[in-house]
C-alpha cells in the first residue's frame, strides 16, 4: 500500500534533482511508481534497460531517464546521467514518513538520569533510555526502543520501533535502524576448562560511523576487549549477524542472512550477497564481492568476485553427483594413473 | 511443560473430528500425548508407520488412528482417513490457550487516534497501536507489540508478544504472528553515486493473506513501490528473510532461516526447506520443493524437487575431496584428452 | 568503547585467581586489555602463541600467561597453567556491569497475578511479567522484557532488554538470554488435507537447564507434545533457530546462524560452527563437530569433525567447477568405462 505522497511540480522536482526538463514544468504529480503501474499523478523512471520495453506505453506524467532515451519517451521528461542514482533522490523526496515525527518525550516513555536530548529529539511511548545516554539532534527513538546505559546517537540517527541497544554503544549521525535489531549484545565468547565453558565477559563496545543502516533481526554483538567497528555508509540488510571484534570498511554492503565470525576485517567497499558467511580472523581487502550463500574460510588479498557452492539442480540429478563428490578425490587418482598408464603405454 | 487442557468424552472427541469410535465414548480425557508417553487420562494417534511399534504397548485411554489399524489397538479408537490431519484437530482443541485471551484495551498500552477496534479485540500491556489503524474483531495484539500508523490487521488474527508491524501493511483473517517477527521494514535499496550509498526511499507496503503464520524473529520487508505480497494459507517459520516485492503463492510453507532476495515470485504450494536461498527476480513456479539449504540462482519452470550443495562427510575425506572441486573442471578436460587419446590410439 | 572497571591489586587478582604472582602485588589495575592495547593501569593476557611476538613491547602492568613464558614477559607476571581460561575469570573481574543492577519493581512494569519474586529480583521498566511466573533469587528481567503465564526462571538468570519469553517454559539457573531471543514460539507443525494446511497446536513447552546462554535474535520453539530440552552449560550464539522437539545435550556450543530442526538430538559437548544446518529426526552422538556452513542430512554415530559443502575460489574458476559439478557423475561414469577401455586394450 503505498502512503500519501507530496505534491510537486515537474519543475520542482528538476531543480531538486539537477535533472533536465523537456514538458510542462507547471505539471504536479503526487508519487511515485514504475513505467507499468505509474498512473498520469505520478512520476517514473527508468534506470535498466530491461525495463525499455515498457516506457512507450507508460501513464507517467513524466519519466526520469538518461538524456539518450529522451527521444522514445512518451510524455515529458527529467533527464539525468545517472537516473537510477535520480530515483532514489526521488523516492526520498515523495517519502511520506519523511520528518512526519514531532519532536518531544511521549509521557509512557521511561528515561533516565543524566540523559542529553539534542534539539528536536523525539522519543516514542514505551521507551526505555537508560542513564547517561547522549541523543543528538532529531534523533527517533521509536515506541518500545531500548537504549543501554552511556550510549552516544549522532544527529538524525533514527531507530525504528522495538530496537535494542545495550550500553555504552556509539551510533553516528544520520544512522537508521529498524525494528527488532539489537547492537551490542554479548559476543560469543567462552574459555573451556576440559569439562565445561567460563563465560568471557564482554567488556569491549560497538562503534557504527556516520550513515549506517541496520536491517530489522539483525544482530552486531559487541566487543571482548576492543570494539566491533562498523565503518561509514555501511549497509546491513535484515537478518545479518555480526560477530565480536568485527571490522567492516567504509561503504560496505550486506545482504539479508549474512553471518561473519569474530575478528575478521572486511575492507572497504566490499559486497557480500546473501547468506554469505566469513569465518573468523579474516582479513578480506578493499572491494571484494562474494555471491551469495558463499562460505569464505581463508583471508583475500585481491579485489574481485568470489564464490563457492554448488548450483541447484533437479534432486534425482542432484543425489548423483553429490555422491560422486564423495569419491572426487579418488576419481582423481584414478584419472592420473590412466594418464600415467597412457605415456608409460 | 504440558499446560493443563480441558476435558472431553471421547464420543464429544469422535463427533468434532467426524471420526469413527470404538469404545467407550462416555470415557474421559484430559490431554493429548505420544503412543509412548500418554496416560490413561490421554488421547494419542498414530499417523506414521514408524511409531507403530508403540501402539501394542500404549498406556493411552484412545487412539486416533487409520481404520486398517484398528485391529491393531489395544485400547479404545477413534478411526479417521486421514489420522494426522487429525491429530491437528484434536491439538486444537486440547490447545489451553484458546480463547483465553479477554477482550480490551490494557491500561498501560498507548492507543493513537482515530484507531477502530472490531469487537473483542484484546490489546496487552505496554503495546502500541498508532493512529489509524484498523482492527477486526478478536484481533489480539499481545504485550509490547507496535502496530505503525494506518496498518490494518483482520478479524481473529494474533500478534503475540513484542511483535513489530510497520506503518501501512495489511494483515488478512486468522494471521498468527510469533513474537520478534518484524513486518513492514524497509527493503534493502540503495543506489550507488560511484563513492557511496544513497538509500531508496521503500514507499511500497506488505500485504499478508488469510491464515498467514510467521514464525519467532523472521524478517517480511516493504516494497519499494508496489507491495510485498504473502498468499493466503502461507506458513513461515522461524529466522526467515523475505525481502522486498517478494510475492510468495498461496498454501506455500518456508521452513526456517529461508532468505527470499528481492522481486522473486514463488508460485502456490511450494516448500522450502530449512537455510534454502532464492536469488532476487527470479521466478518458482507452482509446486516446487526445494530441499534444505539449496540455494536458487535460477527461474524454476517445472515443478519437481531441487537441490544444491554437498553431504557432511568426515572432515579430513571432506578436505580432500574440496579441492578436488577446485580442479573439477581440469579434471574434466584431462579425461576428455584421454578419452580422445583412446579413440585415436 | 570500554566501560569503567573497579580497581585491583595485582596480589588480590592472584589470589582470585589462584594465579602464581611475579612482581609488586600492590600495583592497582583497573582494566584488561589486549597485549597491544594495554596500557600501564592495564592487566594483559598470552594465551595463544600467535600473539607471543606482543609479549616484549607490552606496556601492560602485568601479564596473565604460562610459566613456560614467564621469563620472555618485561613486565609483573602472573602464571597459570591455563591462562585461557584464567582470562575468562579476569574478564569477568572486570565486568562493569557485575552486580550493577538494583533490586525492585520497575513502577511501568506490568506484574501479573500471584507471582512469586525471589529475593533481590529486579524487574526493569516496560517490562510484561505474567501470571503465575515463578522468578528466582536474583533474577533481572530487563527493560521491555515479556515473560508468559506460569513461566518459572532459575536463580541467578538474567533477560536483557525485550527478551521475549512465552508461557509454560522452564529456564534453570544463571541462565543469560540476550536481546530479541525468543523462547517458546510455536513449533513449525501443520498437516495437509491436500489442498492446504491446518494448524497442529504447540502443546510441549521448552525446558533451558543452568547456565545455559541465547545470543541476540535466536529462537528455541516450545514443543509439539513433549518438551524443546536444552541441557546444561550449552551456549547459543545469536540467529540461531532451534526447532520444536530439538533435544541439545550439556556442555554444547552452537556458533551464529546454526539452524536445527525438528526432534532431532544432539548429543553432549557437540560445537556446531556459524551456520550449520542439521535436517530433522537425527541423531547426533557426544562429542561431533561440524564445521562452518555444513548440512548434516543424516545421523552421526562417531564423534569427529565433519563438513560439507565447498570453499570459496574465484567467481571465474568456480563457474567452470561448478558446471562440472552437475557432470560429476556422467565424469565418473566415463572414467570406468575408460579404465575398463585400458584393462580390456
Amino acid at each position: 500500500m503505498t502512503q500519501d505522497s507530496p505534491t510537486l511540480t515537474l519543475a520542482e522536482i528538476a531543480a531538486h534533482l539537477g535533472a533536465g526538463l523537456q514538458g510542462d514544468g507547471n505539471r504536479r504529480v503526487r508519487g511515485l511508481a514504475t513505467l507499468r503501474d505509474a498512473g498520469p499523478e505520478q512520476v517514473s523512471f527508468l534506470a535498466n534497460r530491461a525495463y525499455l520495453k515498457d516506457l512507450p506505453g507508460t501513464r507517467a506524467a513524466a519519466v526520469l531517464l538518461h538524456p539518450d532515451h529522451a527521444g522514445e519517451c512518451p510524455t515529458a521528461c527529467l533527464t539525468l546521467g545517472n537516473p537510477y542514482l535520480g530515483y532514489a533522490e526521488l523516492s526520498r523526496l515523495f517519502d511520506p514518513l519523511a520528518g512526519r515525527e514531532t519532536a518531544g518525550v511521549h509521557p509512557s516513555a521511561v528515561v533516565g538520569e543524566g540523559v542529553s536530548l539534542g534539539e528536536g529529539v523525539a522519543i516514542g511511548p514505551q521507551a526505555v533510555v537508560e542513564a547517561g545516554v547522549v541523543l543528538g539532534g532529531d534523533v527517533v527513538i521509536g515506541p518500545g526502543c531500548v537504549v543501554g546505559a552511556d550510549t552516544r546517537i549522532g544527529a538524525g540517527s533514527r531507530l525504528h520501533a522495538n530496537v535494542t541497544v545495550y550500553h555504552g554503544v556509539v551510533i553516528g549521525e544520520r544512522g537508521i535502524l529498524h525494528s527488532g535489531c539489537v547492537i551490542g549484545a554479548d559476543g560469543f565468547g567462552f574459555a573451556h576448562d576440559g569439562g565445561g565453558w567460563h563465560k568471557i565477559a564482554q567488556l569491549g563496545g560497538v562503534i557504527l560511523g556516520d550513515d549506517v543502516e541496520v536491517g530489522s533481526c539483525s544482530s552486531i554483538d559487541r566487543g571482548a576487549l576492543g570494539d566491533t567497528v562498523i565503518g561509514n555508509d555501511v549497509k546491513i540488510d535484515s537478518q545479518v549477524q555480526i560477530a565480536h571484534n568485527v571490522q567492516i570498511g567504509d561503504h560496505c554492503a550486506l545482504a539479508g542472512c549474512v553471518g561473519i565470525a569474530g575478528s575478521t576485517r572486511v575492507g572497504r567497499h566490499c559486497m557480500l550477497g546473501g547468506g554469505v558467511g566469513l569465518s573468523g580472523h579474516l582479513t578480506i581487502c578493499d572491494g571484494v564481492q562474494v555471491t551469495g550463500m558463499s562460505l569464505v574460510t581463508n583471508s583475500i588479498h585481491e579485489p574481485g568476485v568470489y564464490s563457492s557452492g554448488t548450483g541447484a539442480m533437479d534432486n534425482a540429478q542432484w543425489r548423483r553427483n553429490a555422491v560422486r563428490f564423495k569419491q572426487l578425490d579418488e576419481i582423481a587418482r584414478r584419472l592420473s594413473r590412466l594418464e600415467k598408464a597412457g605415456r608409460g603405454g
